[in-house]
């Protein structure tokens, strides 16, 4: 008996998940579906063994366990049971894992950029025989594999890109969009209240441009989608270092930015402005004040009501429309601050992430779309590249949908053998990203492709 | 030979002095000035022999040596044959010479604040019968001991202080300022470019008020000082901190923060607004970049020049007389920029450190003010104790004085015995800032008080 037990197991691949949050549910739900067919054993590991249980479902090729990433015995003793594992911890958390992944010879698969230490890793990886694959899931991830095809392809007819736009946003589908921001969270709040503290960076016709934080979200451009309407995009950090990565180093056009509804971006500039996005040090005694109170802090003194200050600061910067999306927040009002000496963007957070809250029965909607010119024997041709995906309630989200699937399918390919790089790697090579689109076609992530 | 040798040895102390850079050449100066009289052995160590020897110039009570504060041995060494260690050293370098005075029972001075690591040696250096003085030059140093002197002597009185504004700058003397921004460096340039970075934090009137640093250079005062007129004033970023510090816990105002020459800060806001302040960040090739080109790439495009360009981007902040102390430092101009993948700070810095160089002749000057308000008896007072100092040259600033002759005094104190205070303190009690203060006087620091 237990020959023949242990005999059934040489051929079952063990799967390790680490973390089951928000972003994890299509990601367990497809290593589930397939595991039967795959033999897979799936071990889903998370602080929480209430959502892990939640997420497992009691399948039966499921292992639910409690997991503590700062177990050291515990996570080497898992990743030591695993054929492959898939962190989807926070990026900063990866670390030790893949270190044990280096040691005992495991893949990795992880949503997250790739950090300097992780790069570190590639020549060990590459003699351990494993791959170490990042950046797998949305953005980065399907933006890395969709713009990858596309680029590739004009390289093969012998063409020249001058110019490459790519716009992603996490937004509320059009049907349950019912508050005047257009937004509700998909994904980790924390990021949208920080987004874009620094410098944009990017170039156009040639010319490295730059735009600080305290104008990002006015300095915006429109971008138009078929059936969608049109949507503010603001820069993104860091468009520079995806020359290289792209292969375009010497590309005169190159900018990332983030989509949101059209007005967002002129309304969340009084926050900028404000400095209420400012995470860097602690209201003292917060937990004390009104968020009026906490306004007025940030306006100059003056005898009127903080909302006449607060037209007044902003001049002509504030119209109705934003305005009325401020107040829709009550953040004029005498609303108790719940948190106790917090920093501005952590009240500010609080304060959202109950008013933008994606119901139960919200549809989130990914959008993301890149615009390429390039020439060709002579003549200036342009593609447009979309992708828009809805989800299907609050847990399979499509933000849940494009981060996991991507993840999930390129496990299985590793698996399968059939991604045969080693080392550190991100899905900008054909071997990777041409499987990886194509399955994602065939579950509802497909890129409409035009020429204009 | 060798005993009598030995025995005058007993009677001499040795004071080890660490840096020998701008603002050290007062403190050598007193040092060696007193060392006959006092029996001192003056240590100056300096990554630069040069350097100490030019600040020592051959005196017989003065020991010259090349001194690197990361090697260990030499380090212990040196400390171990001093009695007190004056540590001019970066703030984020006097932790390896704390850590060592309090091993070694060595007392400790320095002109830095207090940092985290500092203070928790507090019961060490108690244990160990030794003082770490710090934050003992001018901001903070003489600021403390000017306020907390007019503070004890109101508290004794029986007054309440109801507001506290305290000012400081280091700027040009008005018969040396030849250039429209009123300014010359006196001290690290680079923390003058990096000057506000963060949010001003005070409380004005009972409530608390933030100022980020987008718009710190918008939101100024102006400060009246006899005899040499107005100043602006921005606020500094912590003011909250000293309300305990001074035990003012209570008080409703309580505003610290810098002076400059009038129109100074309205210029400075156009870097600010810019971008170019920001030193998070490399400018790729910067060193193929002329100023122009710089000042560009921050500006939205746009086809008209680059200076009509910047007066419509700042639009009602712009003035003559501020585009004129823009068009002053060539940054409109053809100029090649100098460093190589540098960041925007670095790239101002390196073009100011030019134009707003001290010249040999040039005298700077230094000015504190603080304004008291209190109520006595029912009535309400005010009081104005102000401060001009003028260096004699580039080598004897203000600076340079102001910083380094507090050090100097109070290490003079603690080696004859008379501040007896023990482990972390600064001049915050009378032992300290009565006879500091006092000595001060006699060497032209000295304040004018005024009730008003």
């Amino acid at each position: 008996m237990v020959i023949f037990a242990s005999y059934s197991y040489i051929f079952m691949q063990n799967i390790l998940v680490i973390g089951a949050g928000r972003s994890a549910s299509s990601l367990i739900n497809y290593l589930l579906t397939h595991s039967v067919k795959e033999n897979w054993n799936v071990t889903v590991g998370d602080v929480s063994l209430d959502l892990v249980k939640q997420k497992t479902a009691g399948h039966s090729n499921a292992r639910a366990i409690q997991f503590d990433i700062n177990n050291d015995a515990q996570r080497e003793e898992e990743i030591k049971r695993a054929d492959i594992v898939i962190s989807m911890l926070p990026a900063f958390m990866h670390m030790n894992v893949a270190k044990d992944c280096v040691k005992y010879k495991k893949h990795l698969a992880t949503a997250s950029y790739v950090s300097k230490e992780m790069k570190e890793l590639d020549a060990d990886a590459k003699a351990a025989g494993i791959i170490l694959m990042n950046e797998i899931g949305l953005d980065p991830g399907i933006d890395h594999a969709s713009a990858m095809k596309v680029i590739d392809h004009i390289h093969e007819q012998g063409g020249e890109l001058t110019s490459f736009q790519s716009f992603c946003g996490g937004l509320v589908a059009p049907e349950c969009n019912d508050n005047p921001w257009g937004y509700k969270f998909s994904w980790n709040p924390r990021n949208v209240v920080l987004a874009g503290q620094g410098t944009a960076q990017f170039i156009e016709n040639g010319e490295y441009k730059y735009i600080p934080y305290n104008r990002l979200f006015t300095q915006i451009c429109t971008i138009e989608m078929d059936g969608y309407g049109k949507f503010d995009a603001y820069a993104n950090r860091d468009s520079l270092s995806y020359r290289k990565i792209y292969n375009l180093e010497k590309i005169p056009t190159m900018l990332r930015g983030t989509l949101r509804m059209p007005g967002y971006c002129k309304a969340w500039n009084v926050f900028v402005k404000l400095g209420l996005t400012d995470d860097s040090y602690k209201i003292e005694a917060s937990e004390t004040l009104t968020y009026k109170q906490l306004l007025e802090a940030f306006l100059p003194q003056g005898k009127q009501s903080v909302k006449e200050k607060l037209i007044a600061f902003m001049g002509n910067e504030m119209d109705a429309e934003t305005l009325s999306k401020i107040e829709w927040l009550e953040i004029l009002t005498d609303r108790k601050i719940r948190l106790k000496d917090a920093t501005p963007a952590q009240i500010l957070q609080d304060l959202l992430e109950e008013k933008w809250l994606l119901k139960e029965n919200d549809k989130d909607m990914i959008v993301m779309q890149h615009e390429f010119e390039y020439s060709l024997k002579g003549q200036t041709k342009k593609i447009k590249s979309s992708l828009v995906v809805k989800g299907e309630d609050q847990t399979y989200t499509a933000m849940a949908k494009t981060v996991g699937l991507p993840l999930a399918i390129s496990a299985k390919l590793i698996l399968q053998g059939k991604i045969k790089a080693r080392g550190v790697v991100i899905p900008t090579t054909k071997e990777i990203y041409e499987p990886v689109l194509a399955e994602l076609e065939t579950l509802g992530v497909k890129f409409v492709e035009k020429g204009i």
